[in-house]
């Protein structure tokens, strides 16, 4: 229906903005996994880390329902974006279309690296040592972004440099 | 990895109780779809309302992207429970696996249905009256819920019919 009107406005640097500060500010994510029994999306929550560049991080285990999806397939989205008080729908978000990539175990050696994700996310110290937690990172394939009603655009990987 | 052990707990009625609580109080929704393009999951933010017995509803346009791609496959996923304060992933939230149903256009002119959603969501007033928007029921298929680090449960339709 309706497929002769296209919503999506051409991106512009207000658009590009708007992304990185969501990414900049991403501290939890909605996780969409291909759910291995029915090979149609799962959805869970993760918190994530931004490492500059859109690279986008997080530390999920073995043992949960969507590491072992995204073992099988890497196929990933994250929604980025709180809903925040009021109208849900009038806070900008973000789908973020991504393919995961299980990071080395020297990643959670990586005192740097690994101290960037603790300070964001204090409470995974409690896990942190666990031998089945690991680091993923996210390469982003495309951004569709909702800056509210009727302000939809889609950015490319490079659109995301800036964040 | 970790394939012999298996974190998940029978369900009991604490479990049932939860997920009841989440479906009544859900108002927003991370909506996983069967991205067109990459027919990998794609995550957008959805309003809900749910009808009591397990039957949860949005109305969604047929221009977003989410819409398109359930007239295209109607499996999907939706994450309900909040993050709210402190460490997002110490609230209990559960990720249900659906199959989307378009109700047919006489939903909205259905008085008692249709206000009902409008009762919670009384910002889609604004665009209720468009003719791109279309209600749809949210058929469950099974839900994992996570009540809290290491409270994972899987619960079947039958299981919230007490919600």
């Amino acid at each position: 229906m309706n497929d002769k009107i296209n919503p999506i406005r051409p991106t512009d640097n207000d658009a590009r903005a708007i992304a990185a500060a969501l990414l900049r500010e991403a501290r939890v994510a909605s996780l969409g996994t291909v759910d291995p029994d029915t090979q149609g999306p799962a959805v869970s929550r993760i918190v994530v880390a931004h490492y500059g560049a859109g690279r986008v991080v997080t530390m999920i285990s073995d043992l949960s329902l969507h590491t072992k999806a995204l073992d099988k397939d890497p196929r990933c989205s994250l929604l980025i974006g709180e809903a925040g008080k009021g109208d849900p729908l009038a806070h900008p978000r973000m789908t973020v279309i991504a393919n995961a990539v299980r990071l080395p175990p020297d990643a959670k050696a990586d005192e740097e690296f690994a101290g960037r994700f603790l300070a964001l996310h204090p409470k995974t110290r409690l896990y942190f040592g666990f031998t089945d937690f690991s680091f993923w990172r996210f390469d982003i394939v495309r951004v569709d972004l909702n800056g509210g009603f009727g302000k939809a655009y889609r950015l490319e990987p490079a659109d995301l440099a800036q964040a």
